[in-house]
């Protein structure tokens, strides 16, 4: 990695076209302090459902292109919508297939994750089941801080451009130490 | 609900052919108390990913006949596997569908959770995402005794039959358990 | 219990005077529907810290007097600060002796939970804490609503009275709730 | 920190006299690689319960001195019993009490858990809690391996000392993981 240049996938676990979180990923990929660039992964809706079968029968296609977004990146940016207190069937589904990639492509990844929500708290309870899920895959996630979006029909306009003062100046701060996260995880695995 | 017949609705959250969870719940079924039958879902992979569009455009027929198998059911018996610590991507994204309908399918349903796992965990952390997901539902989740079927490829034979006496007895005192909680359960409700 | 009168123990896991935790349990018992009254524990503060050789001594002569309010109770009403993402020590403690006592008295117990925190968020990681450690307990928390009571130094007077409508309305909800839950577990076994 | 000697803080989450977790802390000391020492800390059963105005107050005599342990270890590693699914009343007061330093004690801190239960699973849910504690702390707890020691009363002598080979090489395996994470952490901070 050139420390001046960080690549960050965008990985959105909503499906919907006007989804909120898509929005919110777009803001934090203008919101990047210097050197830092987002590049929105091309999807996660075409995987199928994991099953070991399949795995075992070949590496579906759509799973190794998102893999191969994630080899590329020097670091990942999720966001997550809230369904049930926890991660999306389709996020999580995307998860299991790249975990069971032979090279690991989680291991040592510095990671950042925000939520955005309709109600009031932005996405609190994802948060940590996401987290939990990528320590055994050695996915280094960001600390702090932490950024949930609430109550986020308020905070973006509607050509789906953020415009809450506040939610901008927590995704800056939240990226900012998310560079200095990246460059303080990716060096001690890739020299 | 006739006192004396409880109809079981299983799920199972691993899709693979020899999945230890399907054989976990087939087990069960042999090991109900007089009155209690299970029937297995027909499935829950052939959902679309969970897609508010796709909701707003009209029901998927197979999350139409997966809530009519709740509907009809007394009580959901989930068997889960334990991916990154967490449940299944196609079995979260069947309960965040279903968890959309108008009538609520999971509202005062009593339901009972199992997990296998290779490892000798055997599910430890994924059950109480699950419960926690059933919470804002009013899903009412058996709280003991729990049922973790760790170390799972050594407890069943090779005809997919549970040869394993101890976890016979834990699910067969589960179950019995689960008969009294279904039954405390439902009527405040139906009546 | 009569139907027509609900005890409710309430339990503060906070031990400053000016707790917030304090002022909204007292608050939330000025908003009780009628037949609903909020008696406060004389507190959680004197007991040592759990350990099973004190224990095999003897019961300590707190976490007797504790236990029999308990045992008085309908219901309980826990209001929990959040500290370090989870519950606090010494409401922790408290739980961890009463839960040894050989009669068990959070079985079959209806217990509702509200935070409150500085914050925003309002206590949303410490209540799924709290909501898991009573179900081994078989004691068992309202579903819903949940009452988070973020920023709060925002919606009490300097009299420590509650102010904010909306938070008024929010606890006033659940407290209806709490008494229709009660009502439905508690007959079950002491019918 | 000299990297060819790490200083490790032990820290015991339970109280008792023939406390398990203090023997596997014990069996642990006695596994460490080359380099890696173990020094128990004193204790933390005479710290008070955490209370805002004490605090405001001035910090209680035990807990300066077990901040003074803390700061003097280069990584922490803590035993962790498992009660009512959580962490011990005794241990989250002092990660409560030690986390309000004004010089942050655990910030950069590398931690190492295990747990140690009579129960089969080996303190699979309390693990999860503590690593969430942590997270705000920017305290970073080893991702893997996990060790969990179940069924505790079968893999130790009567004289403490740690005879199941299995656990031993679970402890060794995870001991020299943490030195590597120790090196890993520590000189991004300490230069």
């Amino acid at each position: 990695m050139n420390t001046s240049s960080i690549k960050v996938l965008g990985i959105c676990g909503s499906l919907r076209k006007q989804s909120w979180n898509m929005m919110a990923l777009r803001a934090a990929g203008q919101l990047m302090p210097p050197g830092m660039t987002l590049t929105m992964s091309e999807g996660i809706d075409d995987f199928p459902f994991y099953d070991q079968d399949l795995m075992d029968a070949g590496i579906p296609a759509p799973v190794e292109r998102f893999c191969d977004e994630i080899r590329k990146a020097d670091a990942l940016l999720i966001a997550s919508p809230e369904y049930n207190f926890s991660v999306s069937g389709v996020l999580k589904n995307a998860i299991d297939w790249s975990s069971r990639m032979p090279d690991q492509v989680f291991r040592d990844m510095p990671i950042a994750i925000i939520s955005a929500t309709t109600g009031p708290l932005g996405g609190s309870r994802v948060q940590y089941d996401l987290r939990r899920m990528f320590t055994p895959l050695w996915g280094h996630v960001l600390p702090r801080p932490e950024v949930f979006i609430g109550n986020v029909a308020s905070k973006f306009n509607t050509d789906g451009q953020l415009t809450d003062e506040m939610t901008k100046k927590f995704l800056g701060d939240m990226l900012l130490q998310f560079s200095g996260w990246t460059q303080r995880i990716r060096p001690a695995t890739n020299g």
